[in-house]
């Protein structure tokens, strides 16, 4: 026999495919939105269609924005002519909040991966090259993640870049190899900043 | 400076109100929604709007259901003179996985908690007593959590039921099956020895 109601059994199943979200979380959060006030269901509900509709990516740099140019590219104060590279949009978030870095971002959306077949024309780095004679760019900090696709997309850009004599650095790996840029503290990453080396 | 565009901040801050969901988890899974295929999303959507549209609870036992009847007071193959009463409707399940529990459920949808403010009128009580003696029940069989407000709930049911003759009885609390003593709370090895049973 089924052991929950179809419409609850439906939405358990939708809740587990979210990341992180087993079973017993799926059924918890089932649970919770079941018995939630309608004000925040649909408030959540919003938050996903507008999320949606509506974000989409700078068309310089490829952050997250609703807008078509994101703020921090907008920001007049920001240092144009360093640009730091990173995988994904939440690994701007965590070098922001660190204060330290004034430049611009440039996000690849993944990182070279034979293995997942994911090449350089996979990755967007096509709209990069013109930033950096636009910009009179001297510096592009490569701050993929460090573990084995991001040294090797960190080398890729290094020589994809190197006739056109910016200097390349890659952030310090004084980060823990294997972890994930995304999560880790601000001040080991004010240390990778300062410990960048030449490539 | 935001360091999310607004629709995404949105959408992280709503997911960051479900349980045991905290910040990074709602960034992970509201990047998972951004990137997500439509179809997944749409599914998402649907089933929480009609999760909360269809179900309802059982107008006997109070279980989650898309009917007036669920489906387990509904099946005539199952014992309706034995009533297992459970806190909330996801207790059921773990119950009906051991395959060993043919009787009918009642469902409190909450436990006694005077910290709290809940008393008896709070909780689903009140649907019971007709079913005792339409059902001709023998035997309740109480199965709230075994912590303070599931044990004061237990002793309030036994003292209601006490005048209708009707034998009332508790899940027995003990040492979980391939436990070591020796890592075993003293509380729970008090009530074993309580509940102790002759070989």
């Amino acid at each position: 026999m089924k052991i929950f109601t179809a419409p609850l059994a439906h939405l358990i199943d939708a809740l587990k495919r979210l990341p992180g979200i087993g079973p017993k979380s799926a059924q918890r959060i089932a649970f919770f939105l079941l018995r939630a006030d309608g004000e925040y269901v649909q408030t959540l509900l919003h938050a996903i269609r507008e999320a949606r509709d509506s974000v989409r990516l700078c068309e310089r740099c490829n952050n997250y924005t609703d807008r078509e140019i994101c703020e921090i590219c907008a920001d007049k104060r920001r240092d144009s002519t360093t640009i730091c590279v990173v995988e994904k949009p939440f690994d701007i978030a965590p070098i922001e909040k660190t204060g330290q870095y004034r430049g611009l971002y440039h996000v690849l959306h993944g990182v070279l991966s034979p293995i997942d077949g994911v090449g350089p024309e996979d990755l967007r780095i096509k709209n990069l090259l013109p930033r950096l004679g636009e910009n009179q760019v001297i510096e592009v900090i490569v701050a993929t993640n460090p573990d084995v696709e991001g040294e090797a997309t960190a080398i890729y850009l290094a020589k994809l870049l190197k006739p056109l004599e910016i200097k390349v650095s890659r952030i310090a790996l004084g980060l823990p190899v294997g972890s994930d840029l995304e999560f880790i503290d601000e001040v080991t990453i004010i240390r990778a900043l300062q410990g960048r080396t030449p490539l």
